[in-house]
């Protein structure tokens, strides 16, 4: 149930043997050489065939993620003649994010077209003007997999005339890439083929300027020494889960979607975040409320379970995920369950079984049950400066029902992640979130105060 | 006896066990990633030992190009309150080479330091100002084998206070690192590693800012998902190399010393360049006078040898290699065998059993051995123009005993190997060249007439 999975068996074999027959260097001229180059060619038409695009269309990267840089900074290069103004969703991968940064850094221009409660993208949220130069697209989102509207989106920059980079990192291979893109982004480990090969395609025709320095290897785009056993492995893994696809997928999905029904009737104030019907087959995230979401993880993976939490790739960090920031849902207490390919029904039932324990046994401390101890009155202030989330929302939880309903409670905190979470606690528990004010109205000298209003 | 060799069993060995134990996400916290961790923290301190580092200083790059490509760039920006001037040798490696002209064409500036005819730099010849951002040398060259003055060259930098960053690609496992780098560059495949595998490593208080979107893996310095399996095998294959580098270099060098005296001896008209004493143990390279390297390297590649020709990275292009051309030295009939580390001395002999005959074949319809037909004469004009090198050489060797000693031949050519390629066969052959003229002197619309006097 993580962000990897273990080397699919067809790519172990396959990676065994280039490692005899395509060691050489398929640049050179001797036997070993030309026999590592038609192996490379090889598997250069299978991810081509796989993928919707032509074999001189592909070239092969050290990762997904130096495929989104190389595919964005290549293509805003190429383009530059449009104009330097990149547009991406609010819920794209970090990689993304970062590379609009330093487009950004270096004078460029980047807008945002957001995204919904549901995590999806709406494709008319997309800013098409005469000098964009590209926009960016993933087919799912990599924490709540959502599925995004990548032919609408496709044909809305085609007719605008603006390229667009589709990161399929999160589908290639267990879905089919949908039509319509420019250039397009996957990453090998992600469909059981090993770490250390992601896949650039760019159509023909398509405007590419490489950002780096000049290198003659796959098409001039990607440089250095080209690993023929990995590429190997991972077009023999690609092909082998395509063909088991439309299998795994229904069970996968049946596994997600028993998952996404039985634990809100498990586990009281919890939320399962993305779109329940347009979603990948086998991811499912969920918030639980009042809850630190590496706390949770930490007790499932001694329970067995390996599950990430917040966003996928700031694990080391402490920063709430951008994606479930940009949806308005909880950025805390944030469990994703990523089913590898094998997983059982059994496994899942386990996962049920202990996770309304583990859950129960994070809130205990908090005193959640207890009653409130104050008489009810109309108005109420709680103090949460210097507290981080979730204990600001804990508070705002505890002492809801001092106030009668229709009553107010100023929340006052500094915690920047109190601004997503507190609206979305609202939204959820179905109270009314009535706004900011400053924190100085209530005597504070820093911070903020946000307004909810009890309605029931 | 080629770029690269088949993975060295222990690797083979180590990346078959952490497929199974290395294959999550070392960034993640569960299980399976914290044992990736831990994989991947060992091999750092693997590596760093064998190349005199820190494991905090060592950072895992997709390819031995990708450390240089990034620590050239990172080392630039990191010193761009110095200045922009940037300093190589001559005989660097093509990514260098490549990343100065990026760096050229960004507005920074470039100047080169020479090589002598043995591919030697002078460390006297690298220009260290006020306004050095970095300066860069191989520990030994690529194509050649020739050993640099790494610590004479860093010691100059250090008193300028210029960051040097050391390419130890064709050395790393085979000898110690020399002291007094700045920043270290390494191809886990050149020492019996994976393909995929590079290293860059950055001393500690060395200035660095990376050029690429921001990540945090690798010490911020290369994006992307991190390729435990096959960090853990280059770790285990730079050990297991490095143990045995003392045996296995007396046995190399022995084995090159004995092609470097024979070739000579077998083949008339060769000419074995290189350092012959502070060289690599494994590599030797010879260039065949009136020979198509590539047309050598095909009959050898079907007597069962793996050699190289010219520019170790520009098989597929007819660019002269620019490591010979700055060294002086003949361009074309270029052989470069590079020794695997189980190299026989029964292979060996077979390699020089085999290598007259096929040169002669070669060299047989040239025509070279018969004896001229014109009268001797003081001065000769020999029309090349539209002759592809090495035509010129031939026809110039050809005609030679045309004219008397002392006598003068203007070799008419338009082939800008030519202007190598003429005083580097006058030098072997200890005949005068004197220089160059107009080719419109001779009455010719274009090209250059290379002028030679016969000494003997």
């Amino acid at each position: 149930m993580a962000s990897t999975a273990p080397l699919h068996p067809v790519a172990r074999q396959a990676l065994l043997a280039a490692l005899d027959e395509g060691w050489a260097d398929p640049a050179r001229l001797y036997r070993s050489g030309r026999q590592a180059r038609m192996l490379l060619d090889a598997a250069r038409e299978t991810v081509a065939e796989v993928l919707g695009a032509r074999p001189d269309e592909i070239s092969f990267t050290g990762s997904g993620t130096q495929a989104v840089q190389l595919g964005m900074l290549g293509a805003l290069k190429g383009n530059r003649r449009r104009g330097a103004h990149l547009v991406h969703s609010a819920v794209e991968h970090s990689s993304v994010l970062h590379t609009a940064e330093l487009h950004l850094a270096q004078g460029g221009e980047v807008s945002t077209a957001p995204a919904d409660r549901l995590g999806r993208v709406d494709p008319a949220g997309y800013e098409l003007r005469q000098d964009t130069a590209l926009a960016v697209l993933q087919t799912a989102n990599h924490e709540v997999g959502t599925l995004q509207p990548v032919e609408e989106t496709a044909a809305r920059c085609a007719a605008a005339g603006v390229p667009l980079l589709v990161d399929a990192a999160q589908s290639a291979g267990r879905l089919p890439v949908p039509p319509g893109w420019s250039l397009l982004t996957a990453s090998a480990h992600k469909w059981g083929g090993p770490a250390g090969v992601g896949v650039l395609a760019v159509r023909k025709g398509v405007r590419y300027s490489s950002p780096l320095p000049a290198d003659e290897r796959e098409n001039g785009r990607v440089p250095g020494y080209v690993d023929v056993p990995a590429i190997v492995a991972a077009a023999a893994s690609l092909r082998a889960v395509r063909a088991e696809a439309e299998t795994a997928n229904a069970r996968l999905h049946a596994l997600v979607e028993r998952i996404r029904a039985r634990v809100p009737q498990l586990v009281p104030e919890v939320e399962v975040v993305g779109d329940p019907a347009r979603r990948l087959p086998h991811l499912v995230t969920f918030s639980c409320l009042y809850v630190d979401g590496e706390v949770l993880l930490t007790e499932l993976d001694r329970a067995g379970f390996a599950v990430s939490s917040g966003s996928s790739c700031t694990s080391s960090t402490l920063t709430p995920s951008h994606v479930l920031a940009a949806m308005g849902v909880l950025t805390e207490g944030n469990v994703r369950v990523s089913l590898p390919y094998g997983a059982s029904e059994a496994e899942v039932d386990r996962f049920l079984d202990v996770l309304p324990g583990l859950v129960a046994g994070i809130r205990a401390p908090l005193g959640l049950d207890l009653p409130p101890v104050a008489p009810m009155r109309q108005t109420l202030v709680i103090d949460a400066l210097g507290k981080l989330c979730p204990l600001p929302v804990i508070e705002l939880a505890k002492h809801l029902t001092d106030v009668t309903p229709g009553g107010t409670i100023a929340v006052l905190a500094d915690d920047e992640a109190a601004r997503h979470d507190i609206p979305a606690w609202c939204s959820m528990r179905s109270q009314e979130y009535v706004g900011e004010a400053p924190a100085a109205d209530y005597g504070a000298d820093r911070g903020t105060a946000y307004l909810v209003k009890r309605i029931s």
